[in-house]
């Protein structure tokens, strides 16, 4: 009956059942906790021009555009992120009032390998904040703050900020020697220590055409680095002969004084954290969901001064801090660690009216006006059917209607976990669907 | 410093400020209801393969496809609706159980004319819910009551929801003669009756070719219509003719009868009412939102029993009855009636350290946690420029926190609209900002 060409696009995925009823409960609780630190929505369209999503920032994303088109022949593709987009917005909004402090949520696409295993689809959700015109590092501090409590809502208890500042890792690279062309493969080797370990990252320096031995001999002061924040951080000074890698230093050392309030040993400096985007330019901090042995990365961020900036074709600088959540991410974790409910409808009681639809409409409404989710049988079907369909669905109790229940201005309550049937009046049954 | 090539796409737009807000909130209201009556979230890609766009249903919208293209060259398109994508998942999903409810907010594609005055864009969001596998009318009773409580949260009180039925309709017009193949076009025409007027619309059905004056002086039976509702129906029970009229009279009859506990005369039987998809085959409704004179259309639905088994390919019927909201219209009216905030800003306070950064951060972080939204200056900005700056994001309190207030333990609070200034401790701001 199905054939193939009624598929959905290739490497991308329905959300259904309690998987996006997940998803819906998190994106909500984002939500919440990014107007509760007073960001904005800004909502732009998915589609872009190409000549906005080619402009500037993606790097090698910009190889993975989907490409569209209008009648007009027009030249238009998917956004790959909210970072353009939101470039763009500030490079045209008039009189825009800074600090500008938005967030966005919304799908984003990218035509590169998909990992479904991974949480990873050509399609995916992401939850973005940021910060533009703020000079001082308190923008990446409250950045952190909100972090913390946004997965302590979301209910993964276990994670760990790492942070490191671009300006350390360039201003260190450049004093131990290094050619700047070289920077980046460096980095990107760097960024793997915590995954391959450090005889791997130093193979893989070797393996950088044109960095010298003497080079890594240095490099390999930033990977042995080990300890309490303290120590990391005195040594990083320590190390640091230039402006560019002091003012690094200095930087992570007021980050972490502004949230000192946080719990002890939540936030850790990571010297070798690089990140993968080319136009961060000052701190980056990168958030692991921690579970067992396993640590996966659930939000990455940084500051970014120079993008927009050069998106406009200004030569100032327009400060501006980020962070991106993986919304396909969480969900995938809190799979793994089955938290996921087994409920495919939101609702807390399914009513079953026995020829009594006309006033069970009237008493789900009631209900429904105290806050409650209902769902109802409207297909006239027996006891038996209708408890079978809300355990399918999930739904933790049946309420049946018959006119006896009626007569009496009561509801028969059964609790299908505990195979238990009571009547109660509408008050009652309120009082504990509000429990 | 701008260039024309950073423009948003041709017909789209950005939503900032206190319009962003206000859909925000709008969504969140709608997803409450929705999930409040058991409706669960299914999230498809807004892309999708051609071959299911141009499948089945959409009719002239296929028209207006924005066409996209992967690396690989699979031809794709952005998605012009939400219920070819449900067709698709039922189409796909083995083992659905109906009824199947399910709602879907998101953005939608049409590259057709743009009126941004009437809040008609290329790109706009379309809130759905639609119940899958329900043959009776409770299902559309459902969606009424649903609608009625939606645009009573969003605080759109005088609404006025029209309801006819295609059998009806198809029906009558059958019974007078006319040929199937004008069905659509004399429907069109009856469709304006409550823009244009009778003489209009009478004139339009003389312009219809094929179309006799007998049978125009028989479809003036239904233009005439006029009274309550029983008045209306009872009059359709004497012109209807054949089963397929009368069985539609009798719906109607029934949606009466469920939601008969709704607010008297806000369900209005509206026969001349046909609404332009051509794949509605039973009851069909709109909302108007009544403001003064102005009518305003923001809900439409009803029931397509055949599309989605067309759709799979089956010979079987898929009961189907969908409410779509046009979320850019409601603003449109909010707007209209001066309804919204000026803010650019959730916060309902700024917090403006003096020399405090540090404390101020854990002060901020406990306002948070009481569940208010708090900005904070991160710019080490005098107290003039931020109470100026706070003003114009429309946040109504400033709460000054210099060495002296960390002393006290207190907070000074600003009034931005009593122009009053008050010392208050943490306990007592809460209170104030929880009211």
């Amino acid at each position: 009956m199905v054939n193939d060409d009624l598929s959905v696009v290739k490497g991308m995925k329905d959300w259904f059942g309690e998987e996006a009823l997940l998803r819906e409960r998190i994106v909500s609780t984002l939500k919440g906790i990014f107007l509760r630190y007073g960001f904005a929505p800004l909502e732009t369209p998915s589609i872009e021009n190409m000549s906005v999503l080619t402009k500037k920032g993606g790097g090698e994303i910009q190889e993975e555009i989907y490409r569209a088109q209008d009648q007009a022949g027009r030249d238009l593709g998917l956004r790959f992120d909210h970072t353009v987009p939101l470039a763009r917005f500030v490079a045209l909004k008039k009189g825009l009032k800074l600090p500008y402090k938005r967030y966005a949520i919304g799908e984003v696409f990218r035509d590169g390998p998909s990992q479904p295993e991974q949480g990873r689809y050509r399609s995916f959700m992401q939850c973005d904040v940021d910060t533009i015109g703020v000079k001082d590092v308190s923008a990446e501090a409250e950045l952190l703050f909100l972090a913390n409590d946004a997965f302590s809502a979301i209910g993964l208890k276990g994670i760990e900020i790492r942070l490191n500042n671009r300006k350390i890792l360039n201003g260190l690279l450049r004093g131990f020697g290094v050619k700047p062309e070289l920077f980046n493969n460096v980095l990107v080797a760097l960024d793997k220590l915590d995954k391959i370990g450090e005889r791997q990252v130093i193979e893989e320096l070797q393996g950088i055409e044109g960095l010298g031995n003497d080079e890594i001999f240095q490099i390999k002061n930033i990977i042995e680095l080990k300890g309490s924040n303290k120590d990391i951080l005195d040594a990083l000074r320590g190390l640091a002969k230039n402006d560019e890698a002091k003012e690094g230093t200095e930087e992570l050392q007021r980050i972490l004084d502004y949230t000192s309030s946080l719990k002890k040993g939540i936030v850790k400096i990571a010297p070798y954290l690089a990140r993968g985007l080319d136009y961060y330019t000052g701190p980056i901090m990168e958030v692991f969901a921690v579970s067992g042995n396993v640590k996966s990365s659930v939000l990455g961020g940084g500051r970014y001064d120079n993008m927009i900036g050069e998106f406009m074709g200004s030569k100032n600088k327009v400060y501006a801090v980020g962070f991106s959540f993986g919304l396909e991410r969480i969900i995938t974790i809190l799979q793994d660690e089955k938290r996921i409910e087994k409920k495919l409808s939101p609702a807390q009681i399914f009513i079953v009216p026995l020829n009594t639809l006309k006033e069970s409409f009237g008493i789900t409404q009631k209900l429904r006006k105290a806050g409650i989710n209902v769902d109802m049988d409207l297909k006239g079907r027996n006891i038996k059917k209708s408890l079978s369909y809300a355990e399918a669905l999930g739904i933790p109790y049946v309420g049946i209607i018959g006119e006896n229940e009626i007569k009496k201005g009561v509801i028969s309550v059964k609790d299908l976990a505990k195979r238990s049937q009571k009547e109660m009046s509408i008050e009652e049954l309120k009082k504990k669907l509000k429990e």
